[in-house]
């Protein structure tokens, strides 16, 4: 398979058409819905896409970091089938749609992922060997949908929530709670419809890796109840982001602890997101570090005066960054057990290597932070659900 | 508004165009996706859908039977967006699905909700009045994704699992169960996505009217494991109903009854299904009434002799029907606590009539029977919400 791959890389990498694999029997996406042949992921991760569109004129498909430079044109046969076979894509969960006469539509074959603000399709493709996100044979967790009424927003909010294995059997243990947060354009779905958080964290329980723990998935949009709605900028957008921070630290939290059998001290309550739900977690945890004591931020952006944000991207100093919380190291060091950054080697742009700059800056400064590296895997799931992987063995230790 | 509607009704009907209402203000429906603004419903319960597709040159709406008789023909502005108004729809939740140059596709504005085999855009049309599906200000229950493998088919299947308020508070009370099941082409979402299940209950058992339960929503499909699959046709789809069947009678009640507070007899353990759920709720619990004290049919098809199906109805005849469970009718009394059929008066073809007769059948042999009739409602949701809001008060008493 390696080597199959390796050959089909090179191959056009040089402009030449790949041999066919010896046995390419290619398999429906496990990502589709129930009985759908396409999107089908061939041995060495071409995917092949279709659709039947007589009248169409125009097709091609289009898709997230990990599906490869496209749009990819698809081409009609005489029966009114369009379809294309994709280069070899990286592992993982991918976002894609058709573009159908100009118009980005779902696959209906596709089962649908909300991303980009909307309900999209999505194509999962195998990385062989990584079971750690497979539902296996193991004792299994419950994700629960949680309503509750937000007093900052004055709206029904729905969390999901992780209970490890056991949660029911023995109503006397307490756990420690992550609060896991999706990235922009997501919602409160995507950590376990995209991300396999559950499965995830399953795994690791049931192989003694990870300490059980409660997982707290909301949404991560808000807005003041009663509040005007402004134009958009930075001062609308910190407006936002605040009235979020209040959901989490006012509503969500006190919830959690009363609904759920938590222990509700900050040395057993962690927060981590991705992308903006990183963003999140820096500006929300660092603020409140009498709420937490266990940070992680997934390629997420590093805003550190997000208080006086201007819309321009601001350089890290150590010494003010996040309201200064980093000036004074050992008694961050002593205060925060884990601050934890991580970012996947193809992500796009100079973000690696922004995030690799602030983590050095931090620990010029003598605070410790741990720093991943995703190999090979884009702004995508893949790489965030290597973060979870490799970030909750580390909690509640 | 009623009077409003009735005038628009009676214009529709003489081919007139309708009076604008006096405010005419369309609301997004809360089937949207966060901020979009269509579909939007008027007052009068017309629907505005748009797209913006200025490359498309063919676009049409269609959807569920209270959508009304389409499909749509939209009509493009100069701008390149598509639109229509359709007349006034039935209340509730319909599907729909833009029709692009030939292409059945979602609409990007709208969540989507399993129908029809597949993720599928839906409108929810708001009913003067009726609150009882409403998020309201009660406490509420949570709905628990339960992952279990199946010894029938050889998956993991995922069951959604609806536990009342206050279950976690007082671990020492046990509750009787409902199995809810969906109907074809929706899967274990259903409930409580397009049937808002959860609040359903939260609110009569907030008000008193309904006792405390846990209601139980699986996957209506199952295939035996290692069994080879068989060409399409009656034999196929009783070995896939009697997979189903084994998969409730022995693996989903067992886990269950092992995972939850339940109370494990027959006394408080109910059946109820939509559609081919009611279908199915028929032949298992009919089967089983060592399982289940209660039974729902909402919309079901009577298959009185599905043992022995050949693919044409058969009459219903009291003596025969369901391996003859009827024929004796003070047994049946005795042991079946409730047996609940509804229906909605605007459902197509003779589906009405067929379950009045099979109701004046099993009435005529001396057992009791309830029926319901939901008003002006056909083969939808907002059908078979009214029925489990009529139906769950019944149970457990």
């Amino acid at each position: 398979m390696k080597t199959s791959f390796a050959i089909t890389t090179m191959c056009l990498a040089l402009g030449l058409a790949p041999p066919a694999p010896a046995e390419d029997q290619p398999s429906p996406a496990t990502s589709n819905v129930p009985g759908a042949q396409t999107p089908s992921i061939h041995s060495d991760r071409r995917i092949t896409f279709s659709l039947q569109a007589p009248a169409a004129t125009s097709l091609r498909v289009a898709g997230g970091d990990g599906l490869g430079v496209g749009p990819f044109p698809m081409t009609k046969s005489t029966g009114g089938n369009w379809s294309v076979t994709t280069p070899p894509s990286v592992p993982g969960f991918h976002y894609y749609w058709f573009v159908l006469n100009g118009v980005e539509v779902n696959d209906p074959a596709s089962e649908t992922y909300f991303g980009y603000g909307k309900e999209t399709s999505g194509v999962e493709v195998p990385e062989v060997g990584a079971d750690f996100y497979a539902i296996q044979k193991v004792p299994h967790g419950e994700v629960r949908a949680k309503w509750y009424l937000s007093k900052t927003t004055a709206e029904w909010r729905r969390a999901f929530v992780y209970t490890p294995p056991g949660y029911d059997a023995d109503s006397s243990t307490r756990y420690p709670v992550l609060i896991l947060q999706h990235g922009s354009g997501e919602n409160e779905t995507g950590w376990t419809r995209q991300g396999r958080a559950q499965f995830i964290l399953d795994n690791l329980i049931a192989a003694g890796k990870a300490r059980p723990m409660i997982v707290v998935m909301d949404r991560g949009y808000a807005w003041p109840a009663g509040a005007p709605i402004m134009q958009q900028g930075p001062a609308e957008w910190l407006q936002g982001q605040t009235a979020f921070e209040d959901v989490v630290v006012r509503d969500l939290i006190p919830m959690i602890d009363t609904s759920y059998r938590t222990i509700p001290d900050r040395e057993h309550r962690a927060m981590a997101g991705l992308s903006m739900g990183g963003m999140q977690t820096l500006f929300i945890s660092l603020e409140h570090l009498d709420l937490f004591a266990y940070i992680g931020s997934f390629s997420g952006s590093i805003v550190p005066n997000m208080r006086t944000a201007t819309g321009t991207l601001q350089p890290f100093d150590p010494k003010t960054a996040y309201g200064g919380v980093f000036a004074d190291s050992a008694t961050f060091n002593k205060r925060v057990k884990l601050l934890w950054l991580g970012v996947g080697t193809a992500e796009e742009g100079d973000f690696r290597a922004r995030t690799i700059a602030t983590v050095q800056a931090i620990r010029k400064g003598g605070v410790h932070v741990e720093y991943f590296e995703s190999k090979d895997t884009a702004h995508e799931w893949q790489t965030w659900r290597r973060d979870l992987n490799d970030f909750a063995p580390r909690l509640f230790r």
